[in-house]
């Protein structure tokens, strides 16, 4: 190693990042300062990756976890030469619209391998990467399937709890080939980190099974022979490596460095501290002559890859499940669905779910699926999954323990790094432990599955901790998030159907512990695919109904007893209030049609106004006003006035019959 | 300790588990029959308690941190003759409106302390009653203040990334009273622990500065062992408990036992086993009597305490703590009110909750105030706070780490402890981060302030990922949580007003980063009590504008633009949309007005169609239709259309002038 030249090189990082943070007057100097040569003897020396190339499959993943110090990966991308990544980019940093936003966000640049910037988020994505590996690696072998993941991590991602779950689970199942890098600067925005913490965090790991080294940050040696040693692990890896925040700037080692600009002043003492003499945003010839090489360090591998993967009777394999395709398991829903209606049972849609499944895993061998530890209740294992274990990982199902959080930034990194298609099971409630996760997936649009059973009151005697009343509506409310509530066998296999083919975005399958439907008689068209579709109409409708789940049986319960009493209504299906939405104003108008709507979900109000009073209509709600009690789940329904009755006698009092 | 005696207190326990379990035919039978023996041992030899005065404020607290055992709870409640339990309650395990719910329900019973069952959180409670009297200990002394924390916790509270967050700050401030029983069993609901962890738990523990003991929980006498030497710890306690999931049932230690009733031949077996004749639900006199007199061994302390406490010079004062009064405050707020109207000032309505959380703090010492680690930018702490640390439990100002969840978890301990009235801080979009502890909050209908800044797109340049867009709509979702959205100064002043007389449940305050306001030119009355008021009316208004927060501004300039039109309006403020909808009919009609309505808010519109369309009203909506992005604050309400102008236009769409 040339350390004068290496040095220089680690200087560029931190002059770019912070000339960028003075020029926006916002952002974190701090961290891309501190952790500049460790990142350049990481990214010189250990990580294969060949900029020209971006989405090389078999690159190693990075994963900036503290994502605040955007600018250290902003750096590292325009200098290495990935593709789009100009100098002006960098000027632009937290600009609207430039891809240099204040925190990483996948999809505005190459080589942001995921967002980050909700702490310990990005540790779950490294986690799921390394999982994703370990798992197409056992499937397709070394010369297809072999490379690292690397995170650098902050002390905020350490003491966020979601860190415990995905190091214990990485620890468990001996990813070897996952490195964090702890930017142990001993800082966090309070000040010291011995104001809130005194964890020995090597410790800690390895409690969990993993293997730690410590070192040197400021040390481009040290960092080396840390960043070979880790390689070398036959567990994961955590490198403790102590830095100093702000590294150059005056009050570096300070709470001061973190997250505000230097000033003009801090910059130009920087500049002499570190010995930088360029102007801003300018990186001598030398030195991006350096990167530049850096950046292609890893072409031979590349090509050398390309030529194997050529070579390999697993190519076709391989690159079908990268592209996701899941046409297969779609046709295999769809006869599902079809065989589903024509014997019409009464079913939990968590029963239906796993006879989806397997349908779906029968035809697709790209699924990844688990649970938080509720596997008999979500009903996510089928007969041909094995478990993903130390001692299988070509198994296709994950043990995730009771880390609903762990496992959704799981899913997230299993997603981003493609060639399976995760999905997960908890109870509906416990979304909440997973939300942070769930928001990610969505601001990314990406596609995970959450399998959510156990979807209102209807669990029973678990009593209101369990029961979710305000969780469909708080789920709905997330951007980009699909949230799908199907009504029966039927329903649930279409519910599947539009969730595998969701690329852009997660989807939520809401399902229930009780037994429910049938609602629906044909199968054919996917019809929950426009969110929410006429059920079962009749001549000259004096109201409308609409409902999700299990209420599709109430409300087609009441539409009987009114049709007796010669008041005839319609009943909407309405699995996707998302869906419904997207669909056009005349669709909208026709299934909701001119009379009086009734809503009714076993859940809040919250999201259904839209719904009953969309173009100029009105109507009013059945469902919770408050949190759930604890008895059996049929006594419930009766208890908070979730009936047939209920549903009515609201229509009787909208048109003035009662 | 006559062992045989113990033996059977314990298997009264399971029995009483077991036949509720099974008369239910729904619950948990593992968990108390496995910790029966360990539960006996610390309820008859070391738990400080007097079960005839279950509210003892110097009592021991016991938390249930995995209260799917419930039956456990409920058992010793009854056995130790809890004022109103009956067998009949026992009976009725798991019954609409019984006691006995499915988990621990706060409120439902004498001696259940806190509502346990998202695993994790008791864990974050047993820490937050631990600070709490860790503080009221040092403010009154051991004569008023000296009592220990119990928890129960199993494999999946330990699993739970919560509860790393709570066992770090735990360790880190030395809490010696805390004592923390792991139920090892080694089971979850999938099978066993080793299918999804390989955590060493008791290096674990101690990398945060845990004493850890080792016992084998199905032997009393080593239980005792274990108890007696946590009493001596200077550190938190761990005691890794081994036991036996389902102890004296055929399938005792497999998952089988952990979840349903055994079935009758099981319970019969399970009964020859554990050597139990009594028929279901009957308890041997001697038994009972020996238990009776377990619940009375406290009485003794509790006089001697009741008599130290008339002796105190600070029993007034602890006594008022108790009480929680917080009018004090209260007149100190209305007083910081008025000088803020005569001032009024344009303010970041962080700034102004410092500047009311001034006169509070002021006001009452019994304000127990944190952030996780956003002291500077949530402005949570004010000057005459010092650290609550292990070198200073009389401090009142917690620094939770980079720990939502363990905050807002042990901030619901805190409350429950009572004596101290929590407060704590993040980012508004970090709700999410600690939202099982908020819900759980809402559940209880406890006192817990979140103090959450950064609250729309206008913080800027952070991006996407810390601009809440989704979130006010979903904590408004979440029943018995009031969210207040204040727009200036003096509503600053006055959600404060309210959060802290709320005591039937938690508040949110969100708040600003940028300035804004003024909005109020006068205080006096408590509008924000109102949650929403006419803020600002014209004779003939011809639409009614609706804002929270920093689109209050946006409206009133609206409101002047149309003004200057000839086009007369009505701006209402709505600090409070909750409070809003538990005003009287009149008054939301009076307030809303019989125009067109336009609400507007930096947020998705969900929960605002129900406010547009009330009484048969027709109106729209202007704000955010999706994630945010990064770009600085003021530019991004021009990019995404949430303007004084953009409110205009809606005004002049709906009456017809556009």
């Amino acid at each position: 190693m040339d350390q004068e030249l290496h040095s220089r090189m680690a200087t560029a990082i931190a002059a770019l990042s912070m000339d960028a943070v003075q020029r926006a007057n916002s952002g974190h100097p701090g961290m891309p300062m501190g952790m500049a040569t460790a990142a350049t003897t990481l990214f010189t020396k250990h990580i294969k990756y060949d900029a020209s190339t971006p989405d090389w499959p078999d690159r190693d993943r990075f994963v900036l976890s503290a994502g605040h110090g955007s600018m250290l990966l902003y750096s590292l991308l325009y200098l290495n030469g990935y593709p789009g990544w100009e100098m002006e980019n960098l000027k632009n940093f937290r600009q609207l619209n430039s891809k240099t936003a204040g925190h990483p966000e996948y999809g505005h640049g190459a080589g942001i391998e995921t967002t980050t910037g909700p702490l310990g988020q990005g540790l779950g994505n490294a986690v799921g990467m390394a999982m994703a590996e370990a798992h197409l690696n056992a499937i397709y072998g070394d010369d297809v399937v072999d490379h690292r993941t690397w995170a650098i991590a902050g002390d905020g991602c350490l003491m966020e709890g979601i860190s415990q779950e995905v190091i214990a689970l990485a620890g468990h199942l001996k990813l070897r080939k996952l490195c964090v890098i702890w930017d142990n600067n001993g800082i966090t925005i309070d000040g010291k980190v011995s104001l809130s913490d005194s964890t020995d965090q090597r410790a800690r790991f390895e409690a969990s099974g993993w293997r730690t080294i410590a070192c040197d940050g400021q040390d481009a040696m040290d960092v080396d022979r840390a960043l070979e040693e880790a390689k070398t692990s036959d567990r994961p890896t955590l490198i403790a490596c102590q830095t100093v925040i702000g590294f150059g700037a005056k009050n570096a080692g300070t709470a001061k460095v973190h997250g505000s600009a230097l000033g003009e002043e801090g910059v130009a003492e920087a500049r002499e501290n570190l010995g930088w003499t360029s102007e801003p945003f300018v990186v001598p010839d030398d030195i991006a002559a350096a990167w530049k090489e850096a950046g292609s360090r890893g072409a031979e591998a590349r090509k050398a890859w390309e030529q194997r993967l050529a070579n390999s009777d697993k190519a076709e394999a391989f690159e079908a499940g990268l592209k996701g395709d899941v046409s297969a398991a779609v046709a295999a829903l769809a006869d599902h669905a079809a065989k589903a209606a024509s014997e019409g049972k009464k079913v939990a849609t968590r029963k239906a779910s796993e006879n989806a499944l397997i349908a779906i895993n029968g035809a697709l061998k790209t699924t990844f699926g688990g649970s938080a530890d509720l596997t008999p209740s979500n009903n996510t294992l089928t007969p041909d999954m094995d478990d993903f274990s130390d001692e299988n990982y070509g198994g296709r199902y994950v043990r995730y323990g009771i880390r609903e959080h762990g496992m959704a930034a799981a899913m997230n990194g299993i997603a981003l790094h493609g060639g399976v298609i995760p999905y997960g099971g908890t109870f509906l409630v416990f979304a909440d432990y997973m939300r942070p996760s769930v928001r990610l997936a969505a601001l990314m649009g990406i596609r995970v599955v959450y399998v959510l059973t156990h979807d209102s009151i209807g669990l029973g005697e678990d009593g209101p901790t369990h029961q979710p009343v305000e969780t469909l509506a708080g789920l709905r409310v997330i951007p980009n998030l699909a949230v799908f509530r199907p009504g029966d066998e039927v329903e649930t296999a279409e519910a599947w159907a539009c969730a595998l083919e969701r690329t852009s975005g997660p989807s939520v399958l809401a399902l229930t512990r009780q037994g429910i439907g049938p609602v629906r008689k044909e199968a054919g068209e996917n019809r929950t695919k426009r969110g929410g579709y006429v059920l079962k109409d009749m001549d000259g409708a004096k109201a409308t109904f609409i409902a999700t789940g299990s209420e599709v049986d109430l409300v087609l319960e009441a539409q009987d007893r009114l049709a007796q009493e010669g008041t005839p209504t319609r009943v909407v299906s309405m699995p996707c209030l998302d869906l419904f939405e997207e669909q056009d104003e005349a669709y909208q108008r026709e299934v909701l049609g001119e009379v009086p709507r009734v809503a009714m979900e076993a859940g809040l109000r919250q999201g259904w106004d839209k719904v009953l009073f969309a173009f100029g209509g009105r109507g009013d709600f059945v469902g919770m006003k408050g949190f759930g009690a604890s008895g059996p789940g049929a006594s419930l329904f009766d208890y908070f006035g979730i009936t047939a009755k209920a549903a009515a006698d609201k229509v009787r009092e909208l048109i003035g019959k009662d």
